[in-house]
């Protein structure tokens, strides 16, 4: 191996590289397409079986990973055991040639509740690139809490009244004037030292800044030019960065995970549903195995700092779980 | 919803469910399947590129999520930054109806160094199946060691010595009575306070126990058996355990998490090395954006206990990355 290579050769290293590195994303598309194509009547099957179990997904998120599960709060757990009742993942931009596959939509279902009016609440994640930044944005989207059982304390209604101000407003340059930014990063600031509901996701922006559809193509228009001169053995410029920094747009960012945390309830959550709720079926089996769960009194857990789905939903199951097989690769 | 099922009901779900998980199984090793065919150019391509590129993979696995990169010791660092030269996965039983796309070989390539002989340390790893587990199984590989070198201090050579001996070994029941098994048992058990060398992985067997390539195609069958019989509205008995409880076959795994890493070498360095690279390119422009480079003695290095690969192998590059494109998706 050379030791001592130039600056040209490093160059024009990074360059074969980030050529390969498109053919890969190229592949990697079509063999997002493909497993939609493959999974979706399974998914629908799915649907159904799970339609007549109940609690389904409640114990599928008692069970997400530690990246997700801290982020449910023991009266987020609380209203997932009372009303959740559907989720469904679409990539609802999947044969839009001017969308990405990467674009998520996830809907939650909910039944009737004492907290929120909504039978569904549905955030939408499109796979979007500026010049030095590629990643999912979304909208806020609207929770319509009943009185005093907003468990975000205003953050998604603030979050929703500064997208709505930012649309009407004219110019970029005034964001950081309009009171509802004011509003909305204070609340932020002030909320610092607690931990968000989970239901502060709905109002998840962007982990960089919003970008626009056209902003998105005019970068991946940009992208597939510099690619072809690549391709062609020409000089190319490095994109500039094109952000504002006079504006820290994280200021009123409700929930920076947000992108994050939706990627693992689409690509590890949704398809891994069955293992998760088996994998509840044999915790319960190990750690009630002495206890009756049927005389479980659901009330005495509320009153705890960590609350146990399976406690909470525990009376509506019975038996043990037919299956022990663990998926260990 | 209804909040009211029995055992028979819940059983029949998990049934469904179970049907359902097998068609999603055959779906998922179709994905890989397609997934090994569209990359196997790209990978080809990409090694040619990489060839020329120092401390490539060094510098890749230097990035390597926390799971991965707490078990490199700043002695294992230290060996990845001098001699460390290509890593190559392939999926070796991918057109065998006998075994299965899951199964790994992860091929390590070493210049010379002052460690041990080998050029090429090769571990390949099953994917098999016992009647309750699945999962990753591996043999211990032969690491030729120089003198008083072992970074493992006799765990691979113990590991090795353990499985020619059980190889010859006539009855299962003696196995716990073999001398290599006690001395294999006691080196464990005395290095428990350390963490082991990353070249201890090198000696994996299974976080659960050695299943043959028959026991697997026996437990293959059974599955396959009760599946059409669940197809067919049969009732079916769970799989009765096999396990042999006289044994804990953890007592001599030199490194249990050993299936789970090479998942994750195979899962997410192999395919995400370019932006692992271009990340650890970024970070220098960070980290060292006001000290020459250049002028780094290596040797200072070794004293300290954490040792930063792109310290160590900066002598050989120059150059700012010329892409600083995040991907957040």
């Amino acid at each position: 191996m050379a030791e001592n290579v130039n600056e040209e050769e490093v160059q024009a290293r990074f360059e074969e590289l980030s050529v390969l590195e498109a053919e890969f994303e190229d592949v990697e598309l079509e063999l997002i397409r493909k497993s939609n194509a493959l999974n979706a009547p399974l998914w629908k099957k799915r649907a159904e079986v799970i339609s007549k179990i109940p609690h389904f997904w409640t114990l599928v998120f008692e069970q997400a990973p530690p990246e997700l599960d801290s982020f449910i709060l023991p009266s987020d757990a609380q209203i997932f055991a009372e009303c959740f009742e559907s989720l469904e993942i679409t990539r609802f931009e999947i044969d839009d040639p001017k969308g990405s596959p990467r674009s998520i939509s996830i809907k939650f279902g909910f039944g009737d509740n004492e907290y929120f009016e909504d039978k569904v609440l549905e955030k939408k994640f499109w796979f979007r690139k500026s010049r030095d930044w590629e990643g999912l944005v979304s909208e806020p989207v609207k929770i319509n809490w009943k009185k005093d059982q907003d468990t975000t304390f205003g953050l998604t209604d603030a979050a929703i009244k500064l997208a709505e101000a930012k649309k009407k407003a004219s110019s970029k340059a005034k964001e950081t004037e309009l009171p509802e930014y004011k509003k909305l990063a204070s609340l932020i600031e002030e909320s610092t030292e607690a931990s968000p509901s989970f239901f502060a996701w709905f109002a998840f922006v962007s982990d960089y800044r919003w970008v626009s559809a056209e902003e998105s193509e005019q970068a991946e228009k940009e992208d597939a030019e510099r690619l072809e001169k690549l391709k062609r053995g020409e000089k190319v410029e490095e994109p500039e960065d094109d952000d504002d920094d006079t504006i820290d747009y994280q200021e009123t960012e409700v929930f920076p995970q947000g992108g994050e945390i939706a990627t693992l309830i689409a690509e590890d959550l949704w398809p891994s549903a069955i293992k998760y709720y088996k994998q509840s079926h044999e915790q319960d089996g190990e750690d009630f195995s002495d206890i009756d769960v049927e005389d479980m009194d659901e009330d005495e857990d509320e009153s705890g700092d960590e609350i146990d789905i399976r406690g909470l939903v525990g009376k509506g199951r019975a038996g043990s779980p037919p299956s022990k097989k663990q998926r260990k690769a």
